[in-house]
This record gives structure tokens, C-alpha cells and sequence, in this order.
């Protein structure tokens, strides 16, 4: 596609290395950019710049946060003796938005994956292991929550995490597998079903 | 949603702004660019922000340039007899695509349209009467091509156009309408097809 002007193709260029975006979506965009007022487009290259340049991360839980400890490992209304461990920042504002779950948590920022060349020293485990050593503030931690995705590589990290945190005897729990509310059996896959026969809960013991 | 910095709160407030990404793409856009190295959201966020407040227009046809008259109006080796009007910049890349039109262009910037309180002076009609009275640097025009959206408001604007056109006794022609190429014609709607049998095109004439 041939451009009119450098400008545009500079930022049609750019804008389309986003993901799922292409060069249709992209001129669009930048077509809609130009047509609106100076300050829109300013704002908007703003905060993409201060977005990766201010950004910090928490301390103890390698989340994203405005200050060294995030609100989330600072406030004292959370329970202290559940950390939940997560792959990435979109894992905890999907666990925050059930509002089911008041613990802290503990971000890996990647899984276990030997295909790609990642092993357990490339994340963030070892500041795990050292929490429950050397506790921060009120930290008490008894149970740790492993909330990884449902993939071979998930389960190598779970896998490995469970036998580093057994060793220090604190409860280890992963999120129950199973058939998602609201679904039909008929069209749930026969992994999940037949692990959620298999890991069935007793009424009866309640 | 509740966001973990203001940061993120700041981008995918921003980058939701643009069309067609809502906060759920807009959340995963930010989240992607947090990832990148930093000169990769560096080069984004200049981009937008040199589109906004370094682009040019072109003095002769208004379509965007880096010069104060853009590399189509100024070359030589298009065809300066012929101005093509279009509603705006995606209408030229979408024409020069074809690579079937070697004329020039006058982009009006928009359309009459009564609704949103847009008339003739609001668009580059008057500019377009002044480049037939004085012709700038090699231009001699003979015919106009209407190629304007085939909508109420479209329509409405060839009218106006072809009216104080015919007055200077330009040429004044309008793109065909019909039946696309690769269409049949069972699903064609009934307007396009009642048009297309009205303004049927002589083959014995040829």
C-alpha cells in the first residue's frame, strides 16, 4: 500500500505491531487519529509513553503498582496467610473481579516451559520460596493457592512448586478443574469431564 | 474494573478511545506493551504523537503531505486535465489502489449532510471552483468524476457540485454504479439492480 505521507506510514507501521492488529485496522485507526483534535491523539501518546516508562513493580508480589508495595500486599484488610500464585498481571484482575478471593498473591510473570528455554530460575520463584522464609510485615503464610493455566507447561510449574513448598510443610491447593457453570455436558471435551469424575466432590462429608 | 495501577488505569482509558476497542482489547493492548521493550512503545507513542501535530495538508487537492503541495499534484506524470472528487483520505488509497486512474483529486472532507449541520461552505467545495478559475502550475481541467458514497448525503452533494460545475461548462462525470464484479445478481438488493438495468451500457454502440 503506498502512503501520502511519511507521517501516516510511520504510524500505521507502528500501531500494526500491536496484537490483532493489522495494516487495515491500523490505517483506520490512524485516519481516525488525524481527525480528531490535538489533545486526543497527545493524551493518548502519553500514556503509552509514562505507561512503560513509570511503571514499577511491587516488591513482594512482582505485580504492577504506583508505589515499591503494592495496595493489594500493604493493606491489612487482605488475609495474610493465603497467597494465591498466578502467571500474570490479567490472571489477577480476573481473580479480583469474581470477588471470591481476599488473600495476597504472588505473580510469576511466566511459567515453566523447557521448549521455550524457560526454567525455574527465570521466574519468579525463588521470592516465593523466600516469603514464607523471611515473611514481610503481618505476612503468616499456611496455604499456598496454585492458580496456573490447564496446560502441560502449567502443571510442570504447579508440579514444581508443590514439591519446593511441601519440603517448608505449608498447605499447598490448585483451583478445582471441572465443568464451567452453565455449560451442558454433552459439549464439555472428555479431558475436563472425565478429570471432573475423577475429582467429583463428596456431598455426603459436607 | 478495578486496575492495580494508574498507569494502566490511564492507558486503557486512552486507548479505548479509538474505535472499534472496547477496555477488554484495550486492557490487552496495554498489557502487551507493558512486555515490550521499552524503545518499542517509545516508537509508538512518537508516532502518534508526530501524526497529530506534523501533518501537512495539501494546498491544491487538501489530501494529506509531507510537502505544502503533495507528489500528486505536483507530478508531472499524471494526467492534469481530470480531477477526481472524493469525500476523503481513504477514498484516495482506496482509488490509487486500483492503479486504474491517473488524474488528479479533490478531497471536499466530508459531505453535505443537512443532519449533522454540515452545508456546502463547510466543505472544500469553494477551493475546488477556485482551482477551475485559476488553474495552479500545469492543471487544465476538462472533466470532474464525481466519486462520492451512493447515500442520500452523497447524492445530494453531486447535485450541488454538478450545478455550479455545469455553470463553468466542466465535464462532470460520476462512477458507475451496479452490480460488483464476482457478485450474482440473485443477491444483489433491488435498488443496485433497478439502477444497473436503467443505466444499462450499450455494447453495439462501442
Amino acid at each position: 500500500m503506498n502512503f501520502p505521507s511519511k507521517l501516516i506510514e510511520e504510524a500505521v507501521t507502528e500501531i500494526s505491531r500491536l496484537p490483532g492488529i493489522g495494516k487495515k485496522t491500523a490505517l483506520r485507526l490512524t485516519l481516525h487519529l488525524l481527525k480528531q483534535q490535538e489533545p486526543v491523539a497527545e493524551a493518548l501518546s502519553q500514556a503509552i509513553l509514562k505507561l512503560r516508562k513509570e511503571i514499577r513493580y511491587c516488591q513482594v508480589c512482582h505485580n504492577v503498582s504506583d508505589k515499591p508495595v503494592c495496595s493489594i500486599c500493604e493493606g491489612t484488610q487482605r488475609q495474610q496467610h493465603i497467597i494465591c500464585v498466578v502467571e500474570d498481571i490479567p490472571d489477577v484482575l480476573a481473580i479480583e473481579n469474581t470477588g471470591q478471593y481476599h488473600g495476597l498473591y504472588h505473580l510469576l510473570g511466566g511459567i515453566i516451559s523447557p521448549i521455550q528455554g524457560v526454567g525455574p530460575e527465570n521466574i519468579n520463584i525463588a521470592s516465593l520460596l523466600e516469603r514464607i522464609d523471611k515473611p514481610h510485615l503481618g505476612e503468616n503464610v499456611e496455604e499456598v493457592i496454585l492458580a496456573l493455566p490447564a496446560t502441560m507447561e502449567g502443571d510442570t510449574t504447579s508440579f514444581y512448586i508443590t514439591r519446593k513448598l511441601k519440603e517448608k510443610g505449608i498447605k499447598v491447593s490448585t483451583i478445582a478443574r471441572g465443568i464451567p457453570i452453565g455449560s451442558e455436558l454433552e459439549y464439555t471435551d472428555e479431558v475436563t469431564l472425565g478429570r471432573s469424575i475423577l475429582t467429583r466432590v463428596n456431598y455426603s462429608a459436607e
